[in-house]
Formats: structure tokens, C-alpha cells, sequence
């Protein structure tokens, strides 16, 4: 755990915003910063598979570092994907260029659950702690924020083998064999918690939790299969003392139960106007978002005006700026410089 | 226009169901009956590209007419795609397997709007008329439905050149150039409606304008860039004289504003539950939808318990029985023919 030195800090103020208090300016980050819009980034990964990347201590600390350095941003995210720890205790997985994660042998049935043994990072990942060493080592007072994925979403991974538009063998799964569908979620559950404990120890000083395919459920299956489980990792996360963020994709019609799993904040997907989100939410959680990440690829008048309508429209208190999803591979870096400064400069305030 | 001899034909069950009109049972019908979950489908298309079987009315019709023969649905839906007729005005298109439409050349400025010349049916795309006689002709009393592509997601395939995820090429030419995106949108629902109106006089009894893409817009961008135009092209075709209904997937933020195009039913997405639909659209609008494609992947026992549960939460006027989204293609066709029976035994009105 982290030890009495940081005490002195000053907390961060991505971490005074996700704990709804006063800023003197809003804190800025992209999902997806570190990532192919930048061409540094594309250098180093020239050649490099994916996991290979999250499991090299320099190169997964390079890439996390650049988007800070070039943009700005009051945040570093840690370079990685939500099957590492997966894939780190001997599930076949392999993230396939313009695909996505690939498992080589789906789940499909009760035995397939004795093959998700429990993840222990020191043994299994110890390059994600020694990244983060080298990672928090550079960046002085900006924080880095951790990340793990949510069970059904892990899930879905598990089940489908690849990436899919609406899920559908897991939600037949669910549907069919319900037990079975809670153990997997379960088990995933404790591989996250796992993670995000051992990202923390090794000095991330926020979490986020991404539930990307959660949207495809209804609500009420939603609370039944998923939030339960979501729920216990939330709690179990909760004594790291880190603001806990929850997000996920295309889930306007799930963000009051998602916000029931527990998080300190919850990302805000760019069709839901954060006005609405607060009113749905009420006062409890900060909210993190979302401007509609194809804003930086229509020029700066349009930038301009929509990040203002935006910052009218967000609660003063209690507000992360971010996309509303993932920063898009075809965007120019130089929108996204642009806009943090835009970002600080609207929100400074006068002392 | 139809003539005389139809004023004595009985009005279709899925007619009277879309007029809110009280019915003996409830009509049903699945998106993409007519595909690839069918062994007989699949013999029929063997070597054939998909646009080449749009245009050939022998075949076209009997992949219309096989979903009828096999499950016993109250209605057949056209066998074709929304780039059709784009296709037929010599815009490039071709239907990629396991892709979708991809343009040839896509749309990326106000010049590219010369290339969409007015779409004349009768001279551009005769064998649609043609086949809908066929059909007709062999269906009887089951009515045929018709159908387009909205003018947003007709747009988006344009702009994008192929299937998107979050359609940023078209959304981003919204926020840059909203007059051009403006002038295509007009441009494609005058191509639209030509399109249903020709269908109509050729025998269709309902037509379904689907917004597919729609869903990747927030509710404010909806209203201002495609709302109004989505309007006119209902407005339109109400002289047509036959039910419209406006569906979108993934689109349960957009519900309310869809509905204000004006069409007479709307369809729902497995997402958002029947009575809330109801609730937040009024009595105005018949309701089309809504269970889960995955749902026939789980058993016969989940088949009927969740289409019970349906079933109690619909509205007993003004609904039509469909899935909330097409077919899976992994679907096993027996399901389907169970699924048909058990609604109709389940909605039967004891006289």
C-alpha cells in the first residue's frame, strides 16, 4: 500500500473532481489517449503486438506517458486492455489488428470455468506493476488512473471468442443456463478486484472500470445477471481509498443501475447530455464526459462551440471533461491539444 | 394505385393491428424472416449476390415467400436492402458478405450530390414491382410489407462508404457542413419515398422506414439534422394509405422524437420494455416489437417464458409481434415456427 510520503502530495485534481469537490479548473483526459491517433505512438508499435506492449515495462510506460506530454492532460491512463489479466493466467487470447480481442478456445460450458484459475499479479503480470513504478516515477503530481474490465464484459469476451455487435451467445448463455452465466461472472469479478487492488498498491490513484458491452442488455436483465456481481466488485474495490469510475458504451438506458453497482463517478457516453445524467443521477456521483469524440474531426469553430455548449450544460462541482467514448484512431493530435487548453482556459477560475 | 376488387378483401390482421384496430389475435412477423437462418434460403442464394437476387423477381420472391410457407407469419416482408435503390441510380454498391454495403465511392463533399440523380422505379428498378406482383399474387390474404432506408442511415452508408461503428465520418459532416448534410438527407428521402411509393401501387400493404444508424445520435443532433427531413418523408407517404412503421435499433434515447416523424407504429428495440414505450409514447402509435433475437438461441423453455412475459407487458391494442431486432443468423428455424404458434395460441381470442 501506499506509504506515508504521500501524504504530503497535493491530491490531484482529477481526484478532487471524482470526489465532487471544489477545483480552481476542470481536470481533462481522453479515453483512448494513449493509442493510434498519436504517430509517436504508432513508432513504438510498429511491429509490437499488443499484449507484448502492456507486458514490456518501458514500452507500456512510453505510450502511457506520450499523450500526457503532448496534450497536456491532467491524467495519464495506463496503457493496457481488459483481457491482460486473462490472457496473464493461460487463456488463449490475442488482440488481432482492426478486430479486437480473439480467444482460441471459447467458453461454453461448465468445465470451461476450471479454466479460469485465480489471478495473482506479483506472479502472474509483475510488468503492470513495474510499468506503473516507472510511469508515476515521470509524472511528478499528475496522476495515473488504473483500469480493469467488468464482468459481463469480460464475459462477453469469453463467450463470443472475439468481439460481436450485440453479444449474443452470451446472452443466450444467460438466458439458458443462468448459474452457470453468475459463476463466470463471479470468477471474472475476482480476477478484476485482483487487478485493481495490485494496480493500486503499485500507485494508480483511480480507477475505472469498463463495462463496453453492458449496453446490449435490457434493464431488467441487466440487474438481474450483471449488477449484482458489478456491485460486489465495486465494494470489494472500495477499501483501496481510490475514486472508483464506472463506464460504459451505448447504456443511456442503464446508467441509474449501473450507478447502483457503487462507483464513485460514472462516464457519461456522449448521447446522454450531462444535464440529464444529473438529473437522473442526482448529486451523489461525479460524472465524467462527454463530448462526442467526432467533434475533433469536424475543425475548431465546430470544437469550440461544442465544447462550450458542453461545459454550460455539466455540473460545476463534480465534473471530469473526457469523450464520450474512445478517442477515434483518424483524429488529429493537434484538436486534442487544442482542446484541453480550451478546456482550461474556460474553466480557470479568476483568483 | 390498388383498384376496386381489394375494397373487398378482409383487411389484414398485421393492417389492423398497426390501425390499433381490435384484432382476434396478435399478428407476427420477424425482421430478416426472409435470411440466412433458413436452410432453403440459403440453397436459393448459393453463388448469387445479394443485389442480384433484389433484382430477380423469380428468386426474389421466393425468399419472400419461403419465412411464410415454413412459419405461418402473418406477413411477408420484402425480400431487398435499403442501398437498392441507390444502387439502381448508379451509385456503386455492393453487398459484402459478412460486411454490408460497401460504396465505391463514398460522399465527402457537395459535388458527390450530382451523382444522386432522382430515382424513377418503374425505369430504374422494374423487377421490384414485378416481384411484389408475384408475391402477392401467391400470398393470398398475408400481406406484404414494404420498405426503406431512412434518410440518416441511407446518409451514413454514403459518407462512411461501408457499415460503421459509430458512423464519425457522417457525424462529423454534420457538425462541419450541415447545409450539405442537410441537402443529401433531402436528397436521399425524395429517393425513399419514390421507392415506397412505387412499392404501394405495386401491392405492398404497410411499409417499415428503418433509421438503422440513428441510434449513434444524441437526441438533440437527431432533432435538429434528421428529424425534419425524417418528417416530410412520413408526411409524404401518409396518401399512400397504408400503415408506417419507423424503426431504429439502439436508438431507445431517440424513441420520442422518432415517434414525432409521424409514422403510425413504431418499432421497439428488445431494450426498452413494451409498457415503457407505451408509457413514454402515449396511445398515439401501434407498437412493433420486442423480443430478445436471443431468446429463440435458449430453449424452448426460455422461449415461452420470456414471450409470456412479453406478452403481459404489451399493449392489448395496437401491437404487432416481432422480434426487437432481425433474426440471428445462428437462429434454429424450428424456434421460430414454435414462437409463431405460441403467440397465436397464447393471443387467441375465445369466441
Amino acid at each position: 500500500m501506499t506509504a506515508g510520503p504521500e501524504e504530503n502530495r497535493p491530491t490531484p485534481l482529477l481526484v478532487r473532481a471524482l470526489r465532487r469537490e471544489p477545483v480552481e479548473r476542470k481536470p481533462v483526459w481522453f479515453m483512448r489517449q494513449a493509442g493510434r491517433s498519436l504517430p509517436e505512438y504508432r513508432k513504438v508499435r510498429q511491429g509490437v503486438p499488443m499484449l507484448e506492449m502492456c507486458r514490456t515495462p518501458d514500452l507500456c510506460a512510453e505510450v502511457t506517458l506520450q499523450p500526457v506530454r503532448r496534450h497536456g492532460v491532467d491524467a495519464a491512463i495506463l496503457f493496457s486492455d481488459i483481457v491482460t489479466p486473462i490472457e496473464a493466467i493461460g487463456i488463449g487470447v490475442e488482440i488481432q489488428s482492426g478486430v479486437g480481442p480473439v480467444v482460441a478456445e471459447p467458453f461454453r460450458s461448465r468445465a470451461d470455468l476450471d479454466r479460469l484459475r485465480s489471478f495473482e499479479p506479483e506472479a502472474d503480470l509483475p510488468e503492470v506493476a513495474e510499468a506503473i513504478s516507472i510511469i508515476t516515477g515521470e509524472l511528478g503530481e499528475t496522476p495515473l488512473i488504473g483500469f480493469a474490465g467488468a464482468p459481463f464484459t469480460l464475459a462477453s469476451y469469453l463467450v463470443e471468442g472475439r468481439p460481436s455487435k450485440s453479444q449474443e451467445r452470451a446472452r443466450a448463455m444467460q438466458l439458458e443456463e443462468p448459474a452457470l452465466f453468475r459463476d463466470l461472472l463471479e470468477r471474472l469479478a475476482d480476477i478484476s478486484i485482483a487487478s485493481l487492488r495490485s494496480q493500486v498498491e503499485a500507485g494508480v490513484q483511480a480507477v475505472q472500470v469498463f463495462d463496453s458491452w453492458a449496453g446490449s442488455l435490457s434493464e431488467a436483465t441487466y440487474r438481474e445477471a450483471v449488477l449484482p456481481v458489478s456491485r460486489r466488485l465495486f465494494t470489494e474495490i472500495e477499501s483501496l481509498g481510490v475514486p472508483r469510475i464506472h463506464f460504459a458504451v451505448n447504456a443511456g438506458h442503464l446508467m441509474e443501475a449501473m450507478a447502483e453497482a457503487g462507483p464513485d463517478a460514472m462516464g457519461v457516453d456522449w448521447r446522454t447530455p450531462l444535464s440529464q445524467a444529473r438529473r437522473r443521477l442526482g448529486e451523489g456521483f461525479a460524472l465524467q464526459g462527454n463530448l462526442d469524440p467526432t467533434v475533433p474531426l469536424a475543425g475548431p469553430e465546430v470544437l469550440e462551440r461544442e465544447t462550450r455548449a458542453l461545459l454550460a450544460d455539466a455540473p460545476e462541482l463534480g465534473h471530469v471533461f473526457n469523450l464520450g467514448h474512445g478517442v477515434l484512431p483518424s483524429t488529429d493530435p493537434a484538436m486534442l491539444t487544442e482542446l484541453v487548453g480550451l478546456v482550461h482556459q474556460i474553466t480557470e477560475k479568476a483568483n
